[in-house]
């Protein structure tokens, strides 16, 4: 690689990317990223080295941060997500890999011996984390629509009784944002009179707005789940990436008691943490309120419903899970998927309703779609 | 926990907010955080969306983000950390713990079975990291400097030759910013003739500026390191935490080749990752080169010793280790440690002369410090 550092052409190279940046941003229709949202306000706090360095429930000596933004942002979420009163606790995290790391350590230590089990439709940082920490796990077949099989997973589980249960339930699977039914997992665990158990929420996509859907689906702590992770540069936009991590408190004690002979309290997995994310998110919670959250939720409803009619019109097999930001659409060629950044699969490929994107950005997608279908006819892609 | 999330106070709030840090930042003498540079020119990205989500040397459909200068970076860093030609690799990761945490997981997949050695002066993310992990290790003695017992560390290692070693390197212990000799270490490995080990270097303290100091410490990968972690927002004070891993890239390949049935080649830890942070260190490597680097370590060190000296003059226990920025200070009363924000152990504590630290910071520091020596004659403090 050839890199050139010395000559100081820095404004120059600055300017072209901030353009080309401008100008790729617009064009993002297949990956989670909201863009509505103005935060010049809190562009000035840029300027100064925040960092919530640690558990942000334990004081630090270095106090540039916004701790107690965190916190209330940590409140707000185990509120909405109907934790136990007095009986949660959480971070703000650097993403959503992050968070699912989080919650399955917490489960490891609480479970030694467990076997993990996740749909194949499971983002594939999810393997990747299991095998940073070390854990045996099996892959349950999915159903169509990405959603868990839950007979796989019963019978699976079944077979393996002897060691406690460890699930990752997605809510929102990358593809195409299936929800897997935390109650019916529990209800497994019921019929296998399974004692030790333990489920993560994996809501990377679709946790931060599973609480405004309607019928609410079965996904947090009131349904069974004992720590849930989101992302905070998906439906929030908080335009650095980030996320939050929320576990029942009573757990995170005992990975504290656990980890009590290195002499520190910090549960975290990062020391140093992003002081600056947590206020983005305060800021879009103040701002919205949960009122302004449903509407938000409601808004991008109603353009994906959009989307899906439309689209369908040109490619009959385009469809959509019930409440789902995300559209799915027969895989088009390598020229479509990279100028509008669609995220693809094998044969599949999608766009996501994130606010900000509205039904004229929806309408140009279709227009290109159709003609490009025109020139394909004549052309091999 | 009371939180009014529905009234818009939301300006007012911040205000107070930025006023308090403002004041605050001001007052971190015990914490390495550089507060000089001006990033101003960079603030318009802020607005937009950038992620280098995965490995920044494999081009992804999402483009948004600052892959091109993340590469200059790491070349950068690979180039100055003297990596043989084409065969280094790494990534702009969230800090220095995720710097470790990779490094170490590199090495526990190339030797499954190894023992990781590391002095009892480690960081805690370090053991935290080993739990996470799941790898077994053993602390060894530290010297008085900080830096590791050579001789505890040789007789440990000589009676566990069955097994492969991994050892961790500090270069900028926390407390006393002492530095390991990876020189030394190697010449352990020959005198044992230890055929499978590794070298992963913590340099999140002093790892940014170790290359500029005269005699340079054995830290690199001449020396013999198979990876190094350092800060970003430390040395280079990029204001949102961040830090960088460089590793040799054949122990990198091995590591793709073993996560390659999860059908990716992500081999960084986290999916989406801050596409604003190399933005921030490709600013700073622009602006100062190679010659302003050095220039920025000199300076600090002369303040450095500027303080050592001063600060002797009222406490005559006042010590630093050779070319440390950190001076160290018999720990003081709990309302000096945290006015200034010290960093502090057991006994001591210590001032960290950073970058934007000058002498008459350190003149306000001693002039207080001796008043509150007069204080505590008749007071206890």
């Amino acid at each position: 690689m050839e890199t050139d550092l010395s000559f100081d052409d820095t404004s120059e190279i600055l300017k072209g990317l901030l353009e080309e940046i401008r100008a790729k941003s617009a064009m993002t229709m297949g990956y989670p990223v909201s863009k509505d949202f103005d935060f010049s306000e809190l562009l000035p706090f840029i300027n100064y080295p925040l960092n919530n360095v640690g558990d942000p429930f334990i004081p630090s000596t270095y106090t540039v941060g916004s701790r107690e933004q965190e916190k209330e942002v940590i409140g707000f979420f185990a509120e909405l997500f109907r934790a136990e009163e007095d009986n949660w606790w959480g971070y703000v995290t650097n993403g959503g890999s992050e968070g699912n790391l989080y919650g399955l350590y917490l489960a490891r230590e609480l479970y030694p011996k467990a076997i993990v089990y996740y749909s194949e439709a499971t983002h594939y940082s999810v393997q990747k984390n299991l095998h940073l920490l070390n854990m045996p796990n099996i892959t349950i077949r999915s159903q169509e629509s990405g959603e868990i099989d839950y007979d796989d997973l019963e019978k699976t589980i079944s077979i393996n009784r002897q060691v406690p249960v460890i699930l990752l339930a997605n809510i929102g699977t990358t593809m195409t944002e299936a929800r897997d039914d935390v109650g019916k997992m529990k209800a497994i665990f019921k019929r296998l009179a399974i004692q030790h158990h333990y489920i993560h929420v994996d809501g990377a996509l679709a946790g931060s707005y599973a609480a405004f859907i309607e019928p609410r689906p079965a996904f947090d702590f009131a349904d069974g789940a004992d720590s849930i992770a989101i992302s905070g540069h998906k439906f929030f936009g908080t335009l650095i990436p980030c996320g939050m991590v929320i576990a029942k408190k009573n757990h995170r004690d005992r990975i504290a008691r656990s980890i009590d002979y290195i002499g520190t309290m910090d549960t975290t997995i990062s020391g140093s943490r992003n002081g600056h994310t947590p206020l983005f998110l305060w800021y879009v919670i103040k701002k919205l309120g949960i009122e302004g959250l449903r509407a938000r939720t409601k808004k991008c409803l109603d353009v994906a419903a959009y989307a899906e009619k439309v689209l369908r019109e040109v490619e009959p097999a385009v469809w959509r899970n019930p409440s789902a930001l995300t559209v799915n659409i027969p895989k088009p060629g390598k020229a479509l998927i990279a100028k509008w950044q669609l995220a693809s699969g094998a044969d599949w490929a999608h766009i996501i309703c994130m606010p900000g994107m509205d039904k004229a950005q929806i309408d140009a997608f279709v227009k290109y779609l159709k003609e490009s279908k025109i020139r394909t006819v004549a052309l091999v892609d």
